[in-house]
């Protein structure tokens, strides 16, 4: 598009979106400079704001524009159990869909040696002095059904064991290969409310 | 999701672009925190500065971010040709498509007394100042197959007729009922090389 750069790199930059193409992004970028100028200016304040003050909670791991999340800080949840998820969409999928009142750890990733995460980066330390000072009563494992969940699953259910605190897994009913995010809203909290004791 | 208004008025306007409802806009708002707020801070920056730098020409209503757009200012372009669009989209599917070397008339919008568009919201006057001018020896008429775009179409070629300037009409082939922004390429620069004489 030779009439103005702007538009060329606005099209360029739609592109992070997840699922925008070439195609896609121009008729986005079009479509909000011909109808929406309004929602254009506050998707770039909003998406500013929360690039810059959306961090990451200094107990769970959570998404958080504070230290500490509102979870983790919050006197109505259940400070007995736990639930283990890969990353901030799965809590939100967990949170949405069941009425789980407890806490979340997020491991921001699976063991997954390949693309260098080990239990380092997925804050093994953090959740092991969690586990050690003997709030847990239950450690709920809702990492996703694919190989490397399930290795990740493994992990932790061996640190549970080690700390004495009991572990539990979503039930069957969840789709193996699928991702929780995708998981319609049902099956999800049948699965959530029939989890079974690991080992 | 109760971590982070922030999120939540972040996934909310996502909700400004075309076809994206509340699932993808939340995949979204999550794939670029987690994964790419590099591109979220550039999209931010760029969606800001087109909206705020990008304008219409004086001369054809396009998109431009100076006063006259780099089409009506150039002097390697046919200035006794001029193609009447619908809307910027529909200039850019030309330009790409097409060898098109000519100058181009943006409607932004077409005939639709319901909506409150009328020959004075489409440029009319505008339009026929310019063929009154003398320099346009073909008015190429290039709306959309539509009742709307149909009843524009007549509207044009009576304001060519009125002014003496040969009108056409891109060819038979594009699909009736369709919008040129989704036809392929190859189509639409049939149509557009085997365009008919009106009237």
């Amino acid at each position: 598009m030779s009439t103005s750069p702007l538009l060329a790199e606005l099209i360029e930059a739609l592109r992070c979106l997840p699922g925008v193409g070439a195609k896609s992004a121009q008729r986005m970028a079009f479509h909000v400079l011909e109808r929406d100028r309004a929602g254009a200016r506050r998707l770039a304040e909003r998406l500013a704001a929360a690039v810059e003050r959306i961090g990451n909670c200094r107990r769970c791991r959570g998404f958080s524009e504070t230290e500490i999340c509102t979870f983790c800080a919050s006197a109505a949840r259940d400070r007995g159990l736990l639930c283990v998820v890969e990353s901030p969409v799965d809590q939100t999928a967990v949170e949405q869909a069941t009425g789980y009142r407890g806490l979340y750890f997020v491991l921001l990733g699976r063991l997954s040696p390949l693309d260098g995460l080990g239990p380092k980066e997925l804050g093994i330390d953090l959740l092991t002095e969690r586990l050690a000072e003997g709030e847990v009563r239950e450690l709920i494992v809702a990492t996703n059904p694919t190989v490397e969940g399930e290795a990740t699953a493994h992990l932790l259910s061996q640190l549970a064991r080690d700390a004495g605190v009991r572990a539990t897994r979503l039930a069957h009913g969840v789709p193996l290969g699928g991702e929780l995010e995708f998981i319609d809203r049902g099956t999800l909290a049948h699965a959530f409310g029939t989890r079974q004791t690991l080992l």
